[in-house]
């Protein structure tokens, strides 16, 4: 396999990117993690994820402190926060083989767009959606609570009109370790659909402090999740984007079976982190009014939001 | 004054009942609290009010810890919160003399209908809004911030066209303590003009965990209260009340230029007490819905405070 992909570089390995790291490196592939707070435990002690699905799993693997001691990688898994894009253009930039695939395995909309300014013209960039219960437990320790699939499209590159091709390669990759992955016609489209369940659960548990099980347990709770969904489906479908029939209803039913999850978000706001409110709120509010669509629920819940990652930042 | 208002009971003597009491005591009025659980600390220290407004305020009161032992009062004003209504029906028909006036001092909608038939057709039942900055510090301490005003209206009670007379003789009454007070012509737009601040403040002040002073320097935030006030002004005009040109803007401004102040919703919710969320919220959403309107950011305040309440009753 490593002949044909070639060296994959893992960017931001935190609980996205060291679980599917650890999956493709466990498959055979030829990976690299790019750690920074976790390094000298991984160096020392190798990843580890423990998962409901696929057991316990334990790999020594190739770490690095700096992006310059990277070998050039062929395909690159961004699993950072959209926050931190900024700052981790360069060290993409530095890990990256000529003609590199950047995936960016991150939520909400327009981190492309913001990434791409940064990049050089020969690297291909796509956006990956990951459907999965994943927390970072210690550093170098992974819990995966359910679900794993990845949704990959296109974004932009050098060669346009090859896009879905590479697009088919990168989901073909993860589906050789193990992962369900789905190659989408369109990124936005892919992003939108995230969002549908972004949107209610990430802001709602930091809002309420509540993981998905209460949040699925109390009737005004679940109206407020369901309306939520509904503005975003509304929302994509005057971005001219048809999502699939029922879909919200899907993530919803999905969300019940689940076992008890906190979001991310929550975890960011818990730990004072800044909230990536501008790619799952405000970038898709204004591309929504831009269309002469307005998302009262999600507005309300941006501004809460807001203010609470203001009065985190201040303090 | 007494040959003319008669006795003056306070029932539920928090901030709301301690404050008003204390200022019509020290007015020379005949004044009786019924007190809970601060009944020790009120009859062996008196009632301290710490004022910004009227210094510091300290009287011996007539204190009771049982209705029974109250001599029959003319005027009752119920200071205790709306949710224990039911609770203080017995209380008040206990301390009533004949044809008293019994005030509720309360926000919100729906108040008067919920208590009326626990109450002898003889009573005249009124409502007040309290427009004041107070807070209850200790047992039987109080701490009055700013302003101070209460308006008045009529609800029910045997002589129903002498109401507006009897709304009068209150407001004098108050006004003759040094507290402003206006008597309304109708109680529900009386109600429905303090739900504008009552709405946004209470609500928020819970949600995002933050006083006046935060909210009011926040873009979002700011924003956010003005979105909610204009949505109960609104609501308001659905139901054929028509607030005063500019007066979601006054109390904003008014809010602006207060001392920092924490809601009474909020001290409930950190005291694990249940919201008055069926007065403020559900009562006024229930009846714009009914009059067609629809008031989509008050409507997931209130599932976001009702999922909060629920929690903290379950726990």
């Amino acid at each position: 396999m490593q002949s044909r992909t070639g060296r994959i570089g893992i960017i931001g390995s935190g609980a996205i990117g060291g679980f599917y790291g650890l999956m493709l490196a466990r498959a055979g592939f030829d990976v690299h993690f790019l750690l920074r707070s976790e390094y000298a435990a991984v160096r020392e002690q190798g990843l580890r994820v423990d998962s409901a699905r696929h057991g316990q799993l334990h790999l020594q693997v190739n770490a690095y402190a700096s992006a310059a001691d990277m070998p050039a990688c062929d395909w690159l898994l961004v699993g950072a926060k959209a926050t931190s894009n900024a700052e981790l253009a360069p060290l993409i930039v530095q890990a990256a083989a000529p003609g590199a695939k950047v995936v960016l395995l991150q939520n909400g909309l327009g981190v492309e767009d913001q990434l791409r300014p940064a990049l050089p013209d020969d690297l291909h960039l796509l956006g990956g959606l990951c459907f999965i219960c994943v927390n970072r437990e210690a550093p170098g320790v992974i819990r995966h609570q359910a679900l794993g699939a990845v949704n990959l499209g296109y974004h932009s590159g050098p060669a346009e009109d090859a896009g879905q091709a590479i697009v088919e390669e990168g989901a073909a990759l993860f589906q050789a370790a193990g992962v369900d992955s789905q190659a989408m016609a369109d990124l936005d489209q892919a992003r939108w659909q995230k969002l549908v369940w972004n949107v209610p659960y990430n802001g709602l548990s930091v809002l309420l402090q509540a993981s998905t099980t209460p949040l699925m347990a109390d009737a005004d709770s679940r109206l407020l999740i369901q309306q939520l969904m509904a503005e975003v489906v509304e929302g994509a479908r005057a971005c001219g984007l048809v999502l699939p029939e029922g879909y919200a209803e899907h993530l919803f039913r999905v969300t019940e079976q689940m076992p008890d999850y906190w979001p991310s978000m929550y975890h960011d706001h818990a730990q004072q982190r800044p909230l990536e409110l501008q790619a799952i709120y405000a970038e898709p509010l204004a591309r929504a009014r831009a269309a002469g669509c307005t998302l009262t629920r999600m507005e309300m819940l941006y501004q809460a939001l807001a203010f609470l990652d203001r009065r985190t930042r201040q303090a």
